[in-house]
């Protein structure tokens, strides 16, 4: 039986569980308003036991890992599939934590989309009877990210307006058929929409929310085409992560085309650190930021009821600092994946 | 029905063909004994026309993708998904050539095992009926990966002799269900294993293969097991890319284990600069090496009924320069994707 909707969308024949997630933070984003819903807050930027931020980078994973695991009573050696990825040259975050499962392991690459594309793919592979229970995992850093991406902790740089803040988290989430699991509360996917990759020509660096919004535009029209809904038929819309300036040029490209984007809809990027922070300009961003999001604030208020119908949409902006010193523009994807409460 | 057999092995409930594939390649590999099997090569490293070696590498997979689609004379959106995935930093090379595409887009990282990885999960998603016609197109450029990954060019470097050459090429295959290929000569998908990261604690970034045979290994032998076969049962065993060195480690670990790696095994790196070229050292390397051999010399072979049952095992080093510099050891990963030739 097809199970595609439309042009991008697939329906799932049958929704796949979330049963147990985890997410892992850094205390910036310990102090933000979602912190009561991370499972592990660390004090200092080497998770308190390594020695460098990329490690630190792997340990999150690790934790994160782990802790989704005993959270549902799961061994790891239940998992079928590890899918992780992240924002690291050669996304070394991801295999130096995959070296110490025992797991195969997928390597994604998807920028800070990489947290929806693994669930949608996931997904998928459950749907379509090649595992019973899968993990998805994603992670960034601040200070390993900033050397990388940007400049040297050290500099002191300023930063513009526009700019996002690479959260340092980690987020891990369990997939498994949803038959498998008894319980009624267990979050589901029902239907996810692959985007294609859009670059309308931004190529501010800092302003990376310019970037992926034209993305998101196109991944939630098809969805909203190929399912025959709009906004108002989720009582959460989530994009992660376009940042506050990037959400409101999303809005502006739903208005223009005639579509009101309401008080439903929000982004991981502009939830993470709310709006105490003072310096974090346009709001959270990383593979991290739409992981920790997911795993902790939306999976906790699917399970309470909060929400019955969201659309979790991770944006990545496909750029490296290579492409950009070369001129070029920022491409940018984003995946979104649809997660209903559970049995009602 | 679940189509999981033994602890890693997916069996597909219906092969998936392989109708279309092309491979484009640089000078050096179109000297080799492989260059009757390669489609177009480019004669200097900026593919004849771009400005940097990055963008040669993101134009020879946009090539290598119009090359299998005309071949096949599919138009490009006949494809559900392209799954893409290069070694450049946050993969530009995918990425740069994704925007130009009207596909959606799933990015993979799987260092040089990625044109395996792409065949498995693109096979899991046509046979889950997610996708009728998918591409999985990977690459990699010598030039820009030896600045990127080792030392600019112009410092002229000597080379140890376990050092690999990265392969300057790109390849492409579709993926269709089979039922809609009336041609009985397609390869054919119909098991796939992916690996778990192996790391023996090789920290030699000019001695990939060493790093890299374990998870050949492991992979193999989880297939062997899985599926109730060993080496014999297959007339072309390939690993890519051990090398000429990793090579014979692998068969060393096979004999120890009490099983032979007889004439039928050979590697992608080990073929596709053969003995003719001097400074090649033990082979080539890059995601580039694998895909330009499957989609060029294996898919060829199969289709001419030259083999019958061969097992495609990409290999890939998961670390980065940075990893390397922070006296990190070497991940690895095996995926294997059995091919066989088309309905006899």
């Amino acid at each position: 039986m097809s199970k595609q909707r439309g042009k991008q969308t697939v329906e799932l024949a049958n929704p796949v569980a979330i049963p147990s997630s985890a997410c892992v933070a850094g205390s910036r984003e310990g102090r933000g308003p979602l912190r009561h819903t991370i499972d592990s807050i660390y004090e200092d930027s080497l998770t308190g036991g390594v020695k460098s931020w990329e490690q630190a980078e792997s340990a999150m994973q690790k934790d994160a890992l782990n802790l989704a695991l005993s959270k549902g009573n799961f061994p790891e050696k239940s998992l079928r599939y590890l899918l992780a990825g992240d924002l690291l040259n050669q996304c070394i975050g991801s295999a130096f934590s995959a070296r110490t499962a025992d797991i195969p392991f997928i390597g994604l690459y998807g920028a800070c989309s990489t947290m929806a594309e693994g669930l949608g793919l996931g997904a998928m592979l459950i749907d379509g009877g090649f595992a019973d229970r899968i993990a998805v995992v994603t992670s960034s850093h601040y200070c390993a990210s900033e050397r990388q991406f940007r400049l040297p902790l050290e500099y002191g740089g300023q930063r513009t307006p526009t700019a996002q803040w690479t959260v340092t988290g980690a987020g891990a989430a369990v997939l498994e058929r949803a038959a498998l699991s008894g319980e009624p509360d267990h979050p589901l996917i029902t239907h996810l929409t692959f985007g294609k990759v859009i670059d309308m020509g931004i190529k501010d660096v800092s302003y990376m929310g310019a970037a992926m919004a034209p993305a998101a535009f196109s991944t939630l029209s098809a969805h909203f085409q190929d399912t025959g809904t709009g906004p108002e038929d989720f009582d959460l819309i989530v994009t992660g992560d376009l940042g506050v300036t990037g959400s409101d040029i999303l809005r502006e490209l739903f208005a223009n085309a005639g579509v009101t984007l309401g008080q439903n809809y929000t982004d991981c990027g502009a939830l993470i650190y709310g709006l105490t922070e003072p310096d974090v300009s346009a709001g959270g961003s990383g593979c991290g930021c739409s992981a920790v999001t997911l795993c902790g604030y939306i999976v906790s208020g699917l399970r309470a009821r909060r929400w019955k119908n969201t659309l979790f949409c991770g944006t990545g902006a496909l750029f490296s600092p290579l492409s950009a010193q070369q001129g070029e523009s920022i491409p940018s994807v984003c995946h979104a994946v649809r997660l209903v409460g559970g049995k009602q």
